[in-house]
C-alpha cells in the first residue's frame, strides 16, 4: 500500500471500517421488500427509475425491486439532526412525478422509466453509513466544463461541515488516477485547498479519458486506500463506467456507494432538466456569437460563422442563439439539410439586411464532411463543417462581394469560470450527491426533473443521449426567432 | 365576422374601433361552459388557477367557471400555422399539475389554487383576435429589473414576425403614459427599433410609478387609440392594477386581452419558479459580494458587509450568498434576529479566519431601524439596516482593531445588462404572453411552475407575495454553506 | 475673405465649393517661411518631422520646409474661444522632442525624423478653416480594430460641439464608398446618432479594403460632395494611401485637409508609442490566454497554444504574456526559433511543472509554414503557424501522453468593445484630429510620442512598421518572466 | 528573535551578511563625487531630482551631491549577465528629460525638481547588493488599491527568477506588520505561493494604516530579522514615512535599501505620469457611471449621481467622466461651484435631453458639507457631498416631477481585480523597484515619466500630491465632452 495517504490518520483505519461497512449491509437483511407499487397507484417495473432496491447497500444483494425502505434499513442518525434539532429532513417515500402534463397530447414520447416518478435526492434523517467510517473519494473525467471545481468543492464542504467527514480523497487524472494512484497520486481534500477553487475554471484535480477498462483493478486500489464512497463526475460513458464498477463492487459484496454527477457541455444527459455548466458554456457561447456578428455588420455582405460544441446534440448552439437572438442560421446535428437551401437562406438574408450570422454545431452537417474514421475508442472522428461552411460561403459570395467571418471558440467556451447561477446549481447536485451517498445508494446518479433533485439509476442515464425534438417549444421558438426558411428548420 | 374588432388598416381610427370592440364581447354568447372539473378527476373550485372561464374574451360576461374550450370558441386559425404546416401547437387543454410530490410530507402547505392545475401558455392553433386587427401596446411598471428591454423586445418580434401585427405601442413611464399620452406619448415599436435593445440595461419605455389610480381614465385613452391588446410588465402592485383595469373592462365590455408578466427583483412573486431578471441581479450582487470578500481579506479583522434588496423577501441576498459561497451571515426579512447574536457570530467568524462578510437584505432587521413611517402610497418606510449594522459592528470592533467595509450596491444591481440565460427566459415569457393574449386571455398573468409556463388570472397573482420558507432545502443550504450559527438561522 | 470656401448653408451645393475651395489655395502666397531651423538648435532637414510647410493648406504650394507660422497664416478665431474666453490653447510653435535621453546608449538607433521634435496636435487660437464652410468626411479602412466607433463618435461630437460644423459625412465601407458614393452611399453623422456606438465594437461605417487605386477618382467624388476636411482612420496601406491622395489634391490645388488616425491592431504604427485599440486587444488575448492555461493545468502534460494577432511585430502576443504573466513561451515573428529548442523547451517545462502555456504571433515560424504565394495586393500569404505547432507538439508528446489544446480565437480579439482607458485614448486622437485639420494641416496623422500627441507627415508613418526590438526592456521583460531559454528569446 | 523565519536557511546568515553590507559601504569611499552639472549642461541643486548620491548606500554619509557614479561604486555583477551574456542592460549615466516641450508656454509651471532630468529605473550590469547576502520586505500600506497583488507577485518573481534572492519576507498590515511582527508575523513569499494572486483584487500582506510612528522601532525589527531591502508599496504618506525610515537608516550606518513604489488610486502621486492600479479603478467606476446612466434614462426627469474617490484630486472622476462620455457634470475638488449653478445646469440639461448624469469626486464640494472635524490623523474628516448633492437635486425637482439616482459605489472601485495592461504596469514598476534596490538606491520611489521609469528621492514624492490643472488638455476634454457651462468648469 504504497501511497496511502490516510495510513497513520486516526479514522482512517481501513480495515476496521471495512469490516463494519460489510457488517452494515447485513442490517437490511431483515426487512421486507416495499411493493413494486409506486404510491399513484403505478405499477413500478424493472426500468422505472424509482426501482432502487438493487442499488441500495442494504438491498443490493436480494433479487426483489422497489423503493427502498430507508427509514427502517438506515440505522444511522443524521449529524445534521444533532447540530440542527429544527432542520427540515426530506421524507425518502417522496417521489417527483415524471410525467406532470394533464391530457398530455405528447403522452406516448414521454420516457416510460419516469412514469411511477422517481426518488428524491437531498438530505434524510437516518442515514445508512456511519459518518466516523465514512472514506470518500472524488473522480472528475472527461473533457473540461465549467462546474468541476464547484462539484469538488461543494462535496468537500458538505463531507467536511455537515457530516464531518474528513478523509476525502481527490482522485487525478479521471478513472487513471483511479487505477493508477502510484502515477497519479490522489489529494487529500480539506475545506481550505478547496477555498477559492470555484473562482476558476478547470478541473483541480485534472479531468482525463479513458482508465476504466479494467474495474476490477480499480476496485483493489480503493479496497487498499479503504475508499467506500465514491463521486464519478462525467458523461454518459464515465456513468457507464460508473454502473460497471457498480456491477463489479456487488459481486464482491464491496460495499462501495458509487454516485455520478452526470456532466455533458452538450447537455445531452437524458431525463435530467439541464447539465450543470451548461447555462456558462452557452453565456460564453452567446458573446462568441456577438463577436460574430460585430463583424458581419461592420462590412459589406458579411456572414459571421461561429462552431459550437454538441456532436449529437445541438443544445448549446440553439440555446446561443436563443440568449443573443441576433443569429439567422442555427445548425444543429438533429436537422438534415442541403447545402443549396443553406446558400439561398444566406442570399435571402444578405439580402434584406446586408449581413448574417450562423451558428453551427460541430456535429451539424456530417454528410458533407464524413470522415469514414473511427477513433481509438470506437467513436466516429467528425469532420470539420465549420470550416467546410466557411468555404461554401466564401466561395459562394465571392462574385457578389460579400465574405465570411469564421470562428471556432474551441476551448474558449468550456474553459471558463461558472457562472453564478451555475454555481448554486452545482452546489445542489454536490450536496444531494452527497446526501444520496450517505443514504446508502449505489450506482445511481443525481440530477433534477423538473426542478427538483432525484436519484436515478447509472444505467438508465448511460442507456442513451438526450438529443434536441424538432418540435419542442425550444426549437420551434429558436426557427422563429431566428427568422429560418422551412427548409432549414427540420418542420417539413 | 362578429369578432371583427377593427375594420380599417389605419390604426387609431377609435371610433370605429371602439364600436367594433364593443360589438367583438357577443361572440362568445353561444358556447357552452366547461365543467368545473379538470382532466385529473380533480374538482375546480373558484380560485383554482385553471379556472379561467372569467378570464377569457369569449366567457368572461358569463356566470360559469371552468376550463375553457379554446378550441371551440376560438375562431381563428394561427398564422404560424399557415407558415409552418408543420408547427407542433399546443393542447389548449393540457394542464400542467401543480402538485408533483407523492407521498408529499408538506402537502398542506402547497397552495391551494393549483391543486387541480394550470392552463399552460403557449401558441395554439385556434386563436381569439384576428390578427389583423390587432392592436397592441405594452407598458413597463415601477422600478428597473434587468430584462425589461428583452422583453419590449420579444413581444415585439413576435407579434410582428409571428401574427403580422404592426401596431405595437410603448407606453411611456409606466401607467402615466397610458393614463397621459398627451405628456407622455407611446412610442411605436419595430423590429428595427428594438434590434439593440436588449443589449442595454433599463427600459427603453422608461420605468415608472404611479398613474393608475383611475382605471377609466386608461381605458378611455386606450379605447381612443384603439388598443385591444396590453401588456403589462411589472410587479404585484402593477398586476392588481392590471387586475382593476381588467375588471373595468369587463363592466364596459371593452374586448381588451390584458397579459402580466410579473416583474420583481426580489423574486417575491407568488406562485412562478423565479422572476425574469432575477438570476442577472443574484449574479450582480454576487460580484459586488466578491467586492467585500477583498477588502475583509485585505485586512486585519475585517468584516464586509453587503447591502441587497428584499424589502419583504430575502431571495437575493441568499442566492447571492448561495451563488458566492464566500458569506458568512445572511440577514433576511423572513428570520428576525438580535444583535447580541449577530456580534457573537461576528466575533467567532474573526477569531476562526480573521475575516467576515456579511450579505443584509434591505428589509431584514427592521425593528432596530425602524422610521414608523409610510410613504404616500401607503408603503412602510424602511430603515436603513445597513449602515446600522455597519455602525453597530464598527463600535463592537472598535477595542479589538477591527473595522467593517460597507457597500450598498443600490442601483448597480438592478440597471445591469440581462444575463445571457436570463434573456432566453425573458423571450419565452414575451412570447408566451403574446400567444396567450391571441388567444383570447384577459386579465392574467403568465409565468412558469415546475419550469413550463402557464397562465393564471392577475389577481391571484397579486394576492400575496412570495417569502422565503426557512424550512426550504435553499435557506437551510445557504445556513449550512454560511455556517451559521442556530441563533441566526430560524431554525430553531 | 480669400479662403472662404462655402458661402451657402445648403452642404453640398458642390459646384460654388469646389470654386472657392480652388481659390483658397492663393490664401498662403505672403506668408515668410519659418526658418528651416527648430527652436533648439537642431537643423531641420527635408525628413524632420517638425517640417510642416508643405503639409499646411497656405503654404503647400511653396518650395520652403520649415515650420508653419501658424499664428500668421491662421486667420480665424477658433469658435472655442468664443464660447470659453479662458480656455487654454496650444502655442503652435511648441514642439515635442523626439530624443529625450540624455547620455543615450541607444542614440544611434533613434529616429532621425524626430531628431527636431513634432508639432504638437491640439486646439490653437488662430485655425485655418472657416468653420462654417467646413465639410468633413471620416472613412474607417482595413479590418476591424476596437475603437473605430470612439474615433468616429468623438470626431462627430468634436466638429459639431466645439467648432459648429454640421456637416460630417461617414463614408461607407473604406475608400470604397469614397470612390463610390452611388453604390456605397454615405451616412450623415450627427450627434445624436453616434451617441451610443462606442458602446459596441466593429464600425457603424463598416470597414473595408481597396478603394483606393484612382486617387483623381475619389478627388471627383468628394469635390462633387464638397468635402474638404477628410479624417482617414487606417493602417499603413490606409495612410500611404492618404499621401497620394493628398500629393493628388495639392497637384489639382484643391484646398483638402487630409488627417490620419493611424490604426494597427498590430500596433506596428512606426514613430507613435502605441496604437488606439492595442490595449484592448492585448486584455482580450490575455482572457484568451487564461483559457489555454485553464486547459493545460487541468490534465495531465497539457499544453495550452493560443494564436494571437501579428504578421510583422509580436506585440500583441508579448503584451498579452506580460498582461496574463502565465506564459511559458512567446513566439513572434522577429525572433527566428528551431522546432527542435521550441521541443525542448516544451519537454522541460512539462517537467518542471505538467503544463505550459504558448503564445504564438501568426507571422512567426513562417519559414516551417510558408506558402510561396501572393495575395492579389501583393502581401504574402503566411502559412498556418499555430496549426503546425499544435501538431508538432502533439506528435511529440505522442509517447508521453502529453497533448496540446489549441486556441485560434481570431476575430474574437478584434471585434470586442473598446475599453474605458482605450476609449479616453481613441477621445484624445479624435479630437486633435480635428484640431490639426481646423488648424489647416493636411497629408498628416496623428498620433503620441512620449505621451503628447503631435502632428506628422503621413508618408513618414506610410515609411516603415515598427518591430518588436529584441533588446527593448519590454521583451527582454517578457523573455524573463515567462522563463525562456536563450534559444528561443532571440538574446544570442 | 522570536520569530526570525529565516534563522536557518544558508542564506540567512544575517550576521555575517550584514557585515558584509556594513563593508559594502566602505566601496564607496575612494570615488570621487560626480559633478553637480548634468550632462545636458543644466545646473543641479540640492532639489534636482537626478541629485541622487545622497540617496545611494555608497555615497549617503558623504556631503557631496551629484549623480552616481554606479559603474565604479557597484562592484557586484548581475546575475543576469551571466544567465544572458547577450542581455541588454542600462547605462546608468541615462537621465531622462523631466522638460521636453521646446518653445513651452507652460515653462514657469514645469517642476524644477525635474530640470536637470531623472535617474533611469532599470537592470544594470554592475549591482551593489551581492545577491546571495539580499533579504528582501516587502509591505503595502493604506487602503487598497488594484494591483497589489501584482506588485508583490513580480517583486518576488523577479527577486526569485533573476537575482536568486529566496529570502522575501511579505510584512503584514502594512508598517504594523514591520513594527511587530509578533503580532503580525511575516509571510515567506514564494513563487508558488504568489503564482496567482494577480487574478485576485487586495493585497495578500493586507494592507493597514499607521504603525510608522517610530522608524526606530521598525529598524530594530527589520535589523534582528535581517532585512537589507525594503519595498514599501503605499501613497505619500507611506513614502514619507519610507523617508523618515531612511533618515534614521542613514544615522544608524544601517545600509538598507529602500525603494517604494507610490500607490494612490486617486492618482495623486506628484512628477510621476499616472499610478498603477488608477486604469483600473477608472474601468471599474465607468461602469457604474453606465448604472447611474441606465438609470436615468430609463425614467422621467432622471438624474444619476454617482459619487468616486478623489479627496484632493478629481482624477478618477475626471477620467471615468471621459473613458465613458455619457456624463454631463463632474464635480471635483479642483474645482469651486455654487449650487445654484449646479441646479441650473441641472434644469437646462434636463430640459434638452430629458436625463442627466453626474459624477462627484468625495472631495468637492466640501464647503457645502464642512464637518469642522479632523481624525486622528489629523486629517479632515469630508462631509458627504454625495448625499448633499442628491438630495438637493431631488428637492429641487420635487416640483418638476423628476428625481435623482444615487450611486455610491465606494470599496467597489478598489478592489477590483487589476485589468490586462495595469497589470504590466505593476509589473515594470515592480522589477524597476527590484533593479533599483539592487543598485544600491535607498530612500527613493520608482515611476514613470513620460513613460520611462525612473528614480526619485522618496522625499521630493511625498512633498506634495498632484492636483488636477484647470487649463490641462484632460480637464478641458473634459468639460468641453461633457457640454459643461463655464459656470461649473472653474475656466473663468
Amino acid at each position: 500500500m504504497a501511497r496511502c495517504i490516510f495510513h497513520s490518520a486516526q479514522w482512517w483505519r481501513h480495515q476496521a471500517g471495512f469490516a463494519a461497512l460489510a457488517a452494515g449491509t447485513a442490517c437490511g437483511v431483515a426487512m421486507r421488500p416495499s411493493k413494486l407499487t409506486a404510491a399513484d397507484g403505478k405499477q413500478l417495473d424493472e426500468r422505472s427509475a424509482a426501482n432502487l432496491r438493487p442499488y441500495h447497500l442494504s438491498t443490493w444483494q436480494e433479487p426483489q425491486g422497489g423503493l427502498v425502505k430507508e427509514r427502517q434499513v438506515n440505522k444511522y442518525l443524521n449529524p445534521i439532526a444533532i447540530a440542527w434539532p429544527d432542520f427540515n429532513f426530506l421524507n425518502p417515500d417522496e417521489l417527483v412525478m415524471g410525467h406532470i402534463i394533464l391530457n398530455d397530447s405528447k403522452q406516448a414520447s414521454r420516457p416510460k422509466e419516469l412514469a411511477a416518478g422517481c426518488v428524491r435526492g437531498n438530505a434524510c434523517r437516518e442515514i445508512f453509513f456511519n459518518p466516523d467510517e465514512v472514506r470518500a473519494a472524488i473522480v472528475t473525467c472527461g473533457g473540461l466544463c465549467p462546474g468541476l471545481n464547484s462539484i469538488i468543492r461543494e462535496i468537500t464542504n458538505c463531507l467536511w461541515h455537515q457530516y464531518g467527514v474528513k478523509a476525502i480523497l481527490g482522485m487525478q487524472y479521471g478513472y487513471n488516477g483511479c487505477k493508477d494512484p502510484d502515477q497519479f497520486p490522489p489529494i487529500q481534500l480539506t475545506v481550505e485547498n478547496v477555498r477559492d477553487i470555484h473562482m476558476k475554471g478547470g478541473s483541480i484535480l485534472k479531468a482525463g479519458r479513458g482508465g476504466m477498462e479494467d474495474p476490477e483493478k480499480i476496485l483493489d486500489q480503493l479496497q487498499k486506500q479503504g475508499v467506500n464512497m465514491l463521486f464519478t463526475v462525467g458523461g454518459d460513458g464515465t456513468q457507464a463506467a460508473a454502473n460497471k464498477l457498480f456491477q463489479a463492487a456487488k459481486k464482491r459484496g464491496m460495499p462501495l456507494s458509487i454516485v455520478g454527477v452526470p456532466k455533458s457541455i452538450d447537455n445531452d444527459i437524458v431525463f435530467f432538466d439541464k447539465t450543470f455548466g451548461f447555462d456558462s458554456a452557452v453565456a460564453a457561447a452567446s458573446e462568441v456569437i456577438r463577436n460574430g456578428w460585430v463583424e458581419a455588420t461592420s462590412c459589406s455582405k458579411g456572414v459571421g460563422i461561429v462552431k459550437l460544441m454538441g456532436r449529437d446534440a445541438g443544445f448549446v448552439a440553439m440555446h446561443a442563439a436563443l440568449a443573443s437572438t441576433i443569429v439567422d442560421l442555427v445548425m444543429i446535428p438533429e436537422v438534415e439539410v442541403e447545402m443549396a437551401e443553406v446558400l439561398k437562406h444566406v442570399d435571402q438574408t444578405l439580402a434584406r439586411k446586408d449581413f448574417m450570422v450562423i451558428a453551427v454545431a460541430e456535429g451539424a452537417g456530417q454528410k458533407f464532411v464524413a470522415t469514414g474514421k473511427t477513433d481509438s475508442t470506437g467513436h466516429t472522428v467528425y469532420g470539420d463543417i465549420g470550416t467546410y461552411l466557411k468555404d461554401s460561403v466564401n466561395s459562394h459570395l465571392k462574385v457578389s462581394g460579400g465574405r465570411s467571418f469564421y470562428i471556432d471558440p474551441s476551448y474558449i467556451i468550456r474553459s471558463v469560470v461558472i457562472r453564478p447561477n451555475d454555481h448554486i446549481y452545482c452546489s445542489r447536485l454536490a450536496r444531494d450527491a452527497v446526501h444520496t451517498a450517505m443514504r446508502g445508494y449505489t450506482g445511481v446518479c443525481v440530477g433534477p426533473i423538473h426542478n427538483i433533485i432525484v436519484v436515478m439509476p447509472s444505467n438508465l442515464i448511460a442507456s442513451r443521449k438526450k438529443r434536441i425534438s424538432i418540435h419542442s417549444s425550444a426549437w420551434q421558438s429558436c426557427v422563429q426567432s431566428c427568422n429560418m426558411p422551412k427548409s432549414l428548420s427540420g418542420l417539413h
